[in-house]
């Protein structure tokens, strides 16, 4: 059922044993969201465990508890409340569904959500779940610590990147002004995040080597880069960013990044300007927002950007989802 | 004199024909500011021209009045006041200073200040200039239409790196939320200054070639970036954001990029994360901000990189600047 954020505030509080998840892959909303509410709940002396079913990525690695994120192994103890974060279906949590028996709670602010949760608290106007969690945290009257204001922050300004994105609202600046207020420092985050070893500064014109331009017709170009699993060793997988090489050319319409993953599965990043990405991603299974989302392929890296780049063209051509309004000035 | 905000309000409402100028190599905060201002007096019925040493560059001509900025050439007409923006001293507006005759309004947030005016209002707490321009327009009661909000928001935005530098705070935060409100729209606005022709995404390859890692000592190594005039044909100038390439390498405490502007003069922009360099810049006739700041060094490409390197080196022994309080968390 859908739920205030009263209400949830309130299933929270009933609450002794809860574990936290958010989504695979995780990006810097879904930990930032989580180890803010972690932080929160503990303080409140809440018995709280946070579960991801991956490693913590190496960039951020500079957040208070980061440590205390586990990965799923055997089943859990018994669970009052199972909160997952930043997902829009349960699959993206990966094996945390295997070991938790428990209701969920889902905050969510995807529009692709498909309302999998006992209750669900969705608002898909916002730019990153890591403002529904610090509007979660001021209704429940919580103490707001500097580690806390620098995950939220972080969670925000990574969904909407650094507030360059069509989500970024007044509000999504207003709650990062609190933020600042409440001990979030932009510049360390962002020295943190930004940070790239030197090897995969020297490793880049590989990369940009693989770019590749495909008329679009009348709506855009298509800019696609190509990370092979040869490229990505350079890169231990760091590659954030790298969409913005072929995203920020001129004249492109939608940008593509493709990461082989092993012989048989290729990550999909997308990015646009106008047209809608996500309904591309949702027709091989993945998901996001309009202007950024992504999806895994199973398949050769060569079959999978024919089939995608195929879909692209498809979708320049009907234009679908483009929103005129959004492109106002 | 140093003026209140409330003073410089008055100067502008009792001033009739008014000149707005600002510094050579404009940037975004530069050109916003002047902009926001100068349609702001206009609607207002002032009678307003707009003077640069320099043509604007590329990446700002989608800002609403741009065409209306003229070039010094002949003396200007009688002027009740010459309001001189963003800029450190009179050295700054190049040309213009030859060709206007009127008292100055000096509006700036540039801790080197030279307090070179008739009248000043420095505050270098702020982020921008279009911090403070935004500030007056408020105490003018002046209408501010999307346009302006455009303006200052860009103005704002681009001096603190999109809110990811020191200088970004609370109040930048809110005065950049309360433009969104007003109507600028950052999505858009990133768009324009993100854009990259793809000859210069191709050529950036050649470009990371050039860099070099020199050990500075305990407090963090010194990274170079050095565009000949050869590199510099592929790019048209257009080198924003390559800085960001060696200030981002982990481990980095000083980066440097040289430009050579022909075979005597070489532009030299300075970036860190705890040193000053601004003092490295100003003892080479430059300025700017403690982790952001440039200069123009008169020499070959080789003994400016000589000079500048040796002083950065000397730079980190001393520690110069080093502010740990600016360092937490």
């Amino acid at each position: 059922m859908e739920v205030s954020i009263k209400h949830s505030a309130k299933l929270l509080s009933q609450a002794n044993h809860i574990v936290l998840t958010a989504h695979i892959h995780p990006d810097g909303d879904a930990l930032g969201s989580m180890l803010a509410l972690y932080a929160s709940l503990s303080a409140q002396g809440k018995n709280v465990r946070m579960l991801l079913d991956d490693e913590v990525p190496r960039a951020f690695r500079f957040l208070a508890d980061w440590k205390k994120i586990e990965q799923p192994q055997s089943a859990m103890p018994e669970t009052d409340l199972l909160v997952v974060l930043d997902s829009s279906d349960l699959e993206r949590i990966g094996k945390v569904k295997d070991v938790v028996t428990a209701p969920i709670l889902n905050i969510d602010h995807h529009i692709s959500n498909l309302k999998f949760a006992e209750y669900w608290y969705i608002d898909s106007q916002v730019a990153a779940t890591g403002e529904l969690i610090f509007k979660l945290l001021k209704e429940m009257n919580a103490a707001i610590t500097s580690g806390m204001a620098t995950a939220l922050f972080m969670a925000i300004a990574t969904d909407c990147g650094f507030f360059r994105f069509a989500n970024t609202s007044a509000e999504t600046l207003k709650l990062a002004s609190e933020l600042v207020a409440l001990g979030a420092k932009p510049h360390t985050i962002s020295e943190y995040l930004d940070a790239k070893p030197l090897a995969v500064i020297k490793a880049l014109p590989k990369v940009l080597e693989t770019l590749e331009i495909i008329e679009g017709g009348q709506n855009g170009k298509i800019a696609v880069l190509t990370l092979s699993q040869e490229i990505l060793a350079d890169f231990k997988d760091d590659t954030e960013g790298f969409i913005n090489y072929p995203r920020n050319i001129e004249g492109i319409e939608i940008a593509i990044m493709f990461k082989e993953a092993d012989t048989h599965s290729v990550r999909v990043s997308l990015r646009s300007k106008m047209v809608d990405v996500s309904q591309l991603a949702l027709a091989f299974g993945g998901g996001g927002h309009a202007r950024a989302a992504g999806c895994t392929v199973t398949e050769t890296l060569g079959r999978a950007k024919t089939l995608i780049i195929d879909a692209a063209k498809q979708l320049l051509v009907t234009g679908l989802g483009v929103d005129d309004a959004k492109r106002d000035n």
